[in-house]
């Protein structure tokens, strides 16, 4: 059993504004599962380096994959550290003030090393995990990968281990004397959401579109 | 004027599907310009950061805020190299096969290094862009910053000149032989949409809520 938090670590401490963050580790899956893009970010050669990515979860540990060509992960197959960032927008806070505007977040930051995953079974289980966290049950209806598509695919595992959670809810913080101003504040809530799926015009129009499609929802 | 495209750099020049990428200058001003949260990367005793934040854009410079005790701003105030990434997510690609699973996305990276902004000119005028690139004409209907919340406001700006753009879009791309298979293909659309909004519940009910936050839509 992992623990239920994180042991902050002088790089995961949240220094700015404390009170927004946690190192719960049911905050942060939660977050790493509503989540459909990651910031990557990694050094090489000084320079750092932040590539958005899918990825999926199982368990401990996030996965990322890609072809071994790529750039991104050919540097991170070698051992190197990486930042894995999500970040989820809520809303945006209007203040009676410029100075404080906001938004509404929650965001996890991650710290590791990624390790590749050469077990094929692994490799298979974290591929599923992978496209069920984009839609849930697609995986089993599609066709699962070839060998050869699989030998294709590089999957890197990156250990929850060294995370920080922050967040940020509510209403506008003014300063005392702003309150009485006769500016509209609040928050205008901001979420991801769904339109009418678009069918492949080279689908067979007697296929009928998932409820999955028809009613995709996050959060 | 600056040419309407940048000069490709080893560190810009996209390697992996080429044909997804541009340099186009206008596309990145119009992606930077929907996105509302960037994630910022620099490095920190060798070891990567990703860190979420708010952004404006004035002509050629992006411009970051926040307190000057920020780990964030006093590293970049350093004259570290940065890399900034904004990935707006427009959709789901969902296909026949998992292997062929995708991500339609408009992302800009861009790379440089960061100058803190000490005219008191120009520092206003980028937190009046800070400002109406979230809330169009929220600068004007607010109170603006005192002296001691400009001074107590770091702002950097990072040049827009070394960037890439990546880009998909459409359908699905299939192995030939899975078009005949009968599971529905296509894309789920996703965007980035506003509810209701959120009145303060401090603010007076004789302030109207704006036409603005009533109808905020991105994009």
């Amino acid at each position: 059993m992992s623990p239920e938090s994180f042991s902050p670590t002088p790089r995961t401490q949240v220094k700015r504004l404390p009170q927004r963050a946690s190192y719960d580790r049911p905050q942060a899956h939660a977050i790493l599962d509503e989540g459909l893009v990651c910031h990557l970010g990694f050094v090489a050669q000084g320079q750092p380096f932040v590539i958005p990515t899918a990825y999926g979860r199982m368990g401990d540990r996030v996965y990322i994959h890609g072809s071994p060509a790529s750039r991104l992960l050919t540097t991170l197959e070698q051992g190197v550290e990486v930042c894995l960032t999500v970040t989820l927008l809520d809303g945006l806070v209007l203040a009676r003030s410029a100075f404080h505007h906001s938004m509404n977040y929650r965001s996890v930051v991650l710290f590791g090393t990624a390790t590749r995953v050469d077990d094929a079974n692994e490799k298979l289980t974290a591929l599923k995990a992978f496209t069920d966290h984009v839609v849930p049950g697609r995986w089993d209806e599609v066709r699962p990968p070839t060998t050869s598509e699989l030998v294709g695919t590089l999957v890197l595992a990156l250990p929850i281990a060294e995370a920080s959670v922050k967040v940020r809810i509510g209403p506008p913080l003014d300063a005392a004397a702003d309150y009485a101003l006769p500016v509209w504040a609040g928050e205008i809530p901001l979420a991801v959401t769904a339109a009418a799926p678009i069918t492949d015009p080279q689908c067979s129009p007697k296929v009928a579109i998932p409820d999955y499609a028809q009613r995709y929802r996050r959060g």
